[in-house]
């Protein structure tokens, strides 16, 4: 089906099914809504209980109206809806809002109601928003089948929400103020219509150059990566998450479950896929109007030119801690504007003109500076007094600067008397903030949006084919019915898949394990192997540091007596005789499947300092090898293997080989829900890493 | 001299020297304020050139005016100020307000100047504000001597500033929306009156009940800690500090010294004395608000009352990121609920009545909900759609909950329709934010300053009388030249004060160093001793597992000859014979003179890791044993050393101790700027800690 969304918002004709005459009704809401912004499509109100609606002639039913209708408006009880839908697709509608509430949200006969819904629309090869949520709005078409209140400008933020009060907060909060957006879709229970749908139909939408999104849950998380990352490429995509710490509610089987929220899982995806994360309603707002109005920074050297100290003071602390400097002047820069300003002004960045600055030296100032080469960013600050007017302090700073590539953001603080000087910066394409912290954050969402767009779009390498996955198959066959695998197993999966695992094998009397130890040669360990203990060294079932055939013999049976005395109803099949291996950096590699994005991979530091420093990166499988770089990067595990303090440098290619290899495993194996690799010893460069501890979980164990 | 400022604020005559009667100066824009706001005492215009301003009689000097001036305001050139302090004093004034520039902040000839007005003014008994700042403003006796643009409304919040703009900024933003404060103070380069001078005046000031303050640095920290740590029991201060960053630009010389910027000392400042610290001018705002309007909440249990999911779930995240959750209501609570409200409506917390919540809803519900012995704070939640009147939301909310002990504070998401209901709830005691992301901040901030009152004062602990003093002394004598005092040195003062240093000692030839080996005793290391290597490990000069008298040395010789070899022109002492010490959880104690505070002790997790991770907490010396344990708890070492993972509880006390000795030593001898332990090796409870290196840097060498 292709994916064209556009008769929600710009049909040719409307119907709005269950619109009241009464002006109590939302309903009523949404049908003045519709017929009061300039729409100039059809409009058919459809109520079997009124004869006309604000000068419109009511029809009792969908199939009383005479002409065609693109778009249905569904605000009936949930009950009504699924007749209602099988009229719109006999009428021959093709896409339907369903505004009421009353399906999932409220249960599982809500449910299946919303499931009969979905089945309809699909039979009929509708498409349907919602249901429970307040509709679309587009200011171009004038087209607005919501009950919110007002309207924003028109503008070039195209704006999605699984919240529909979301949608109308940020309406409330902006109008008046002069940003404008190109629509608005309120998305509810997405049965049919999604996000993500959204985001693909947006990206062709000339109107839009932003994406900005409020967003709950993203279902089909493979889906949302693989479109985000193409529509990121061409337009900014800015999205607020919520729901952050209910992941944290959720019970976790394991190290790796107790770290990774699925939280993590969606900040990997936006990662992954250049999605601008943001973490507040006024930082959506914030970033969204500066992507709309002005070119990205071609660095972050940024000049700050002020009538005072404190607001420069703090707007240097925010892009500091963005990531941002302040600009070095030029001698001839620093001596021009001598030559301007007021002899005690300081005219190193922050150009601070003092108190008495007038509009003008505001305009000639920034001339001056916007010549400078060493400049990427000009944040003019202004705090309103007695004797200056805010709006010809506007107006002469957009003098100034049209016409030239470098970005421009003000900061005016106050509120009362910059409300002028506000609406002519917005018309004007120059976003305005209240307070001085909000430039840090806006540059440090620029910036990195900058970053990803010059990155090549590399595609997650194709993995070689992997004969051995036959392997794997009888394996995990052979143990369908257990949830975990303990080491002795998970050697065999990663092995097959060629991981570097540590030289051992497996034992079964005292006799064997002496045997294979002396095969090994050196020193060796043994770990207790048994279907019922899982922490093999919190119950001392490791032995450390045994050498030759008779030493291995006695250490067989004092661990395996001393298990049997302390957890008496323990099943004991053996043990494991593993080579020692030399000391390195240990990390932890670990996969664990997210419901929503599919194998969600950790790295981090390795040993205690897991839990203690949750020192982790994330990443969804499928990534490529500079991706997985990156996570490691993010870490300070990453520094040590990068060779912190004079210690040799790690070696990351095979730390990379070996995560690749573990997605590769989960992605060709639904049925493993975790993986963990916990040590895996990373050497110096070109010496390889070595797994010493590895489990597999099965099936869904949440 | 006793603390009253009060002639700032409420002078019975004041005289504006320089007062203008062009209506483009500054100084004209005084003037007029001063008379504009309902000041009722008597206002002296002083201008040779001027007959009268706006209907006032002008005086040439001020020797002329009539009566008897409390208090003067000085808008002349910095050049004439010093002869205009010498006339105001004998004229009898009592307070001046400078609010000229050109002193300290243009350099050294306006340093002079400054210091200049500062002798002048302290001969005649008098008490200075600025020079370079904005004046004062008090909302109770109507006097303004700023230039600033328009007045906010009375009330409670004393706000004062190290920037006159930010003042101007506040007030400029909170006009129109009914927040009230007591007085703006813009305090300049504090040549005379500084913050904690006015923190220790408004403490005392009945119409002041919040303390807010912009700071950029506080000079005499040691007073202020001893200031604010009394206020803060009485009235909360909240802070907003600038220049975060621009300590990091210092150069330091140890690794003590490159964690710890001095803005570790402000936090650590803050947090000992009981001050709100908050990281933006909106949060100072909105805290200010919540703890002037509110009491403070009992507890963490918060309940979100919301027509709207969205802004709930956003508000739930929040409120979690600040250490709150969300109440369990009771079963007669929500049977109650489920009685009143919209059978589809959510009666668990949050309490979502829907998208068609009327008026009445929210007073009825938050009838309820304040009944229910869960709930510490009720947050309503309200997004405005078509149909509703925020107002009146807002009254049924007010009239519900007035008489109620339960704090509460409202998110009405939008500006346009909800600026009735924001006024409304300002002028009845109720904070209201736009965004959902506010509420948690606020909270948190509430409940940080909840825990800090109701904890006992306790001083810092006396220490014992330190009989070793003069034994430190003489050691301090005998190396006065010296900048750094290596392990050798640094053992012996650290010995002094009785911290528990692994045994040992130093030998200047290999049969010396045998023998001391072979007294001591099993295994020990060797450490060169030598003035001009600092860092022994880096260049190989310690050698660990020697044992016996032979062995020790040979190590010995081959000690030397190898660091001869690689460094020839190191002078060498001698070695260090230590014993080889039992492991244990290895920690970090180090001691770095602030400027403005005085000795700042860093705690934090030692070795590699101290680096890598940062893991740190500063307090300021002196601090009592319970301000030694937070900082311990504040890191992961804390976590570590409390019995991480099954691991034995280390011997905090311990610990605790020999902090206290590490302080004092800094306390007792001002020419040392930093000490270091590290490691410090702490053992289970009960079995102490051990140094296992050290070192001492006097003087400056920042």
């Amino acid at each position: 089906m292709p994916n064209d969304l556009s008769l929600f918002f710009n049909p040719r004709s409307v119907a709005i099914i269950g619109a009241s005459s009464n002006p109590n009704k939302l309903s009523f809401g949404i049908f003045r809504n519709l017929t009061q912004y300039g729409y100039e499509g059809q409009v058919y109100p459809i109520n079997p209980n009124a004869g006309e609606i604000l000068g419109l002639p009511c029809y009792p039913r969908i199939e009383d109206v005479p002409g065609s209708v693109d778009l249905a408006v569904l605000a009936v009880s949930a009950r009504l809806t699924p007749d209602i839908i099988r009229a719109c697709g006999e009428k021959g509608v093709k896409a339907i809002v369903v505004i009421s509430g009353g399906f999932r949200e409220v249960g599982e006969e809500g449910a299946e109601l919303e499931q009969r819904c979905l089945e309809l629309v699909k039979s009929y090869g509708m498409r349907m928003i919602g249901p429970n949520c307040v509709g679309t709005m587009d200011l171009y078409s004038g087209l607005n089948t919501t009950f919110i209140h007002g309207i924003p400008d028109r503008g070039h933020i195209g704006f999605l929400s699984q919240s529909g009060a979301i949608c109308g907060g940020i309406v409330d909060y902006v109008r008046g103020k002069r940003v404008g957006f190109s629509c608005f879709a309120s998305l509810g229970n997405e049965a049919d219509v999604t996000e993500t749908d959204l985001i693909e139909y947006l990206v062709e939408d000339p109107n839009t150059h932003v994406i900005a999104a409020y967003v709950e849950a993203i279902r089909d998380g493979r889906r949302f990566i693989d479109v985000a990352r193409e529509v990121c490429k061409v337009k900014p995509v800015v999205i607020l998450k919520a729901g952050k710490n209910s992941a944290g509610a959720r019970a976790v089987s394991s190290h790796t479950g107790s770290i990774a929220g699925s939280m993590a899982a969606y900040h990997a995806a936006f990662k992954q896929s250049g999605v601008i994360e943001v973490e507040s309603v006024s930082e959506l707002f914030d970033v969204a109007v500066a992507l709309d109005y002005q070119p990205l920074p071609a660095g972050k050297r940024v000049v700050l030119l002020t009538n005072s100290g404190g607001p420069a003071a703090l707007a240097s602390d925010s892009i500091a801690e963005y990531g941002h400097q302040l600009a070095n002047l030029n001698e001839e820069t620093q001596q021009r504007l001598r030559g301007l300003l007021n002899p005690s002004a300081q005219v190193t960045n922050p150009v601070d003109m003092l108190g008495g600055a007038e509009p003008t030296d505001y305009g000639e100032a920034l001339k001056i500076i916007l010549q400078d080469q060493n400049v990427d960013v000009v944040v003019p600050i202004l705090v309103p007094q007695a004797l200056i007017k805010p709006e010809m302090v506007a107006r002469e700073l957009h003098h100034a600067w049209k016409g030239s590539p470098i970005p421009m953001m003000c900061c005016f603080m106050g509120d009362q008397s910059v409300k002028e000087a506000r609406n002519f910066l917005h018309e004007h394409g120059i976003p305005i903030y209240t307070f001085p912290e909000s430039i840090g954050k806006v540059l440090g969402a620029m910036s990195r949006y900058h970053s990803w767009k010059v990155r090549p779009l590399s595609r997650s390498q194709e993995p070689p084919l992997i004969t051995q996955k036959q392997e794997v198959r009888s394996i995990l066959d052979a143990h369908s019915g257990e949830s975990a695998l303990g080491e002795r197993v998970a050697r065999e999966i990663l092995q097959a898949y060629g991981c570097p695992i540590v030289e051992g094998g497996f034992a079964s009397s005292p006799e064997q394990a002496g045997t294979l130890a002396a095969s090994l040669g050196g020193k060796v360990v043994l770990k207790i192997v048994s279907p019922d203990l899982f922490h093999k060294s919190e119950v001392g079932g490791i032995q450390l540091g045994i050498e030759g055939k008779s030493e291995t013999e006695t250490a067989y049976r004092d661990l395996v007596s001393r298990i049997q005395q302390n957890h008496p109803k323990t099943r004991i099949e053996g043990v494991l005789v593993e080579k020692m291996a030399p000391g390195g950096v240990e990390v932890v590699i670990g996969i664990r499947r997210d419901p929503n994005f599919g194998p969600l991979l950790m790295f981090g530091l390795g040993g205690i300092y897991v839990e203690l420093f949750k020192d982790v990166a994330f990443r969804i499988a499928p990534f490529c090898d500079e991706e997985a770089l990156e996570m490691i990067y993010e870490t300070k595990a990453g520094q040590l293997l990068e060779g912190f303090r004079g210690q040799p440098r790690g070696d990351l290619e095979a730390v990379v080989a070996c995560m690749q290899k573990l997605s590769q495993i989960a992605l060709d194996f639904e049925e493993i829900s975790e993986i963990e690799i916990n040590p895996l010893v990373v050497y110096p460069e070109g010496q390889g890493v070595l797994v010493l501890d590895c489990r597999v979980v099965l099936g869904d164990d949440r």
